[in-house]
């Protein structure tokens, strides 16, 4: 454990890679890694990248991995698939292309299925970033797929969100009233060169310009790209840099964090409240009692609020029939 | 308070929009309005339509609201929006056509946005599921926007899934792997009069046919629609009765119900039980312990299992100082 996280801190690849699976995994280890990992964290520029599935998301990942690589710059990217519980590996045909990186020393790239357990991407991601951040990258890349609540969340990750839009992907306009207006520092319609993309990125301006910017605060930049042919890129990389630094002289940045600290520190303790409950019933998730109070809900006997209160009451007894300290 | 949830039992629709109201704004009050109504719940058949921006959510759940009633059947729907925590109003544009049922009081409609809090869907939506249901609606439409989380939520609430795609969304079948090949019940390919729709359907079905289905389980159809013409909506509507007598034979129906119930249990046993730490601490959320070790976890002093667990023995402490009970 100790070689793997001094591996990590040095950057090697397949150290992190285990890392990230033990995150994956949800390791008793992880404990232990985490608390070797913490002073080394807190280095790396998060980037979101977030739009609806077709917009080109990986092809942008690509070209921007390529330009931070060029510059220097140690990239990591964490592909989330929040979409997908089941197949992790739905998107294997999207990443084969990153194959490109894949003898890169300087590149980790990593797709994470969440896999269903409470809180999604709030959960594993912040984990895995950390590792990223205390191997060394110095940017990394969150890409999620899909337009909804992956978005929002991923705006709660990221030091920097950048939204992706396109034409021709049905009603861009629809897709950026629903919610993405809120999220963004950084807008990019990507495949510029097709029909529609300058209507795509009037339209997204006007609809900024309507939700009302404080003055003083980051306005945030519509950029067109043609990702596929590396059009574009070097503006995102300058705009990124530069929403970073005016962040951190703001004290943006550090808000965020703080509140991503919070967001997992809560997240971590109810998790960890739940399982010494069930370890003090003595039975396995999500226990008898659930069950049972889940049965008269469904019946229309109960109602929720009376059952979770029962559910409250039975954990605490149980935790004190079997001797341990009280649930907290 | 007793005339409102009697009024929403006969069918009154401004008691029951007063009651969803209630739940929107968390009130105080819905512990009581829950225990009155859970007698009643249990009869509507819950439908979720999910699918990309674009697909024609609305206009086929307006197609399917016309079919139901002139079948004389009571409908709700409920259009949530998780992706929009800010704006609750943004598809107020769509939802403007659902004015003709709008003198009909055998119609309920009520868009929902989901305002952030923990859980997002997982909390408020099963709640006003449960008024609807109370008041009588035969069935319940649940209408979401975007691929990704929230379609995975919606297949949990749901007695049956519809997943929408229409052809020219940019890649219907990249959208077909990112997750939803394991959600729906039911696939319905909408705007099946423009070029393409025939290539989306049968994609479709290859990759629902690669995807294994265990023998004498339900095989999800794949309907074509034009649901501005209301073409096709008769086998819609005959493809949802199907699914349910089937789950309900089957117990399938049965075992669907249960998991919503522990999981709406569950999150309200963990939502009263941080509503009572907070209470015994005598601060707001989030606290000034969250505050504190967030801050050390955002600077790499600590990591966020050991912040964790102090955030839970702060708990119990204060609610020891504070006389109370333990806290759970």
């Amino acid at each position: 454990m100790a070689a793997l996280v001094a591996g990590a801190r040095e950057g090697d690849q397949r150290c992190v890679a285990r890392l990230v699976s033990l995150v994956e995994d949800a390791s008793p280890l992880l404990r232990e890694v985490m608390a070797a990992l913490a002073p080394l964290t807190g280095r790396a520029h998060v980037v979101g990248l977030t739009g609806p599935p077709g917009v080109g998301k990986s092809t942008t990942t690509d070209a921007l991995v390529r330009r931070l690589r060029a510059a220097g710059r140690r990239v990591g990217v964490l592909a989330v698939d929040p979409s997908s519980p089941f197949s992790g590996g739905a998107l294997l045909g999207d990443r084969v292309r990153m194959g490109d990186h894949a003898l890169d020393q300087g590149v980790y790239i990593r797709s994470m299925a969440s896999r269903g357990h409470l809180g999604g991407l709030a959960w594993s991601t912040p984990q895995a970033l950390r590792v990223l951040d205390a191997a060394g990258c110095d940017v990394v890349l969150v890409e999620t797929v899909g337009v909804g609540q992956s978005e929002v969340e991923v705006a709660g990750l990221a030091d920097t969100t950048v939204v992706l839009l396109a034409p021709g992907m049905g009603d861009g306009v629809q897709a950026a009233k629903a919610g993405i207006l809120e999220i963004g520092d950084l807008y990019v319609v990507n495949k510029a060169d097709r029909d529609g993309a300058d209507r795509v990125r009037r339209d997204l301006e006007a609809a900024l310009g309507l939700a009302g910017l404080e003055p003083g605060r980051w306005r945030p930049p519509v950029l067109a790209t043609v990702a596929s042919r590396d059009e574009g890129i070097d503006a995102v990389v300058a705009a990124l840099d530069e929403h970073r630094a005016v962040s951190e002289r703001s004290g943006e940045t550090e808000r965020r964090r703080l509140r991503r600290a919070r967001e997992e520190v809560e997240a971590l303790a109810l998790t960890t409240l739940r399982e010494r409950w069930e370890s003090a019933s003595g039975r396995g998730a999500p226990g008898e009692d659930l069950d049972r109070l889940a049965a008269g809900v469904a019946a229309g006997r109960q109602d929720p609020y009376a059952a979770a209160d029962e559910l409250l009451a039975a954990w605490a007894a149980s935790a004190r029939t079997a001797g341990t300290a009280d649930p907290a």
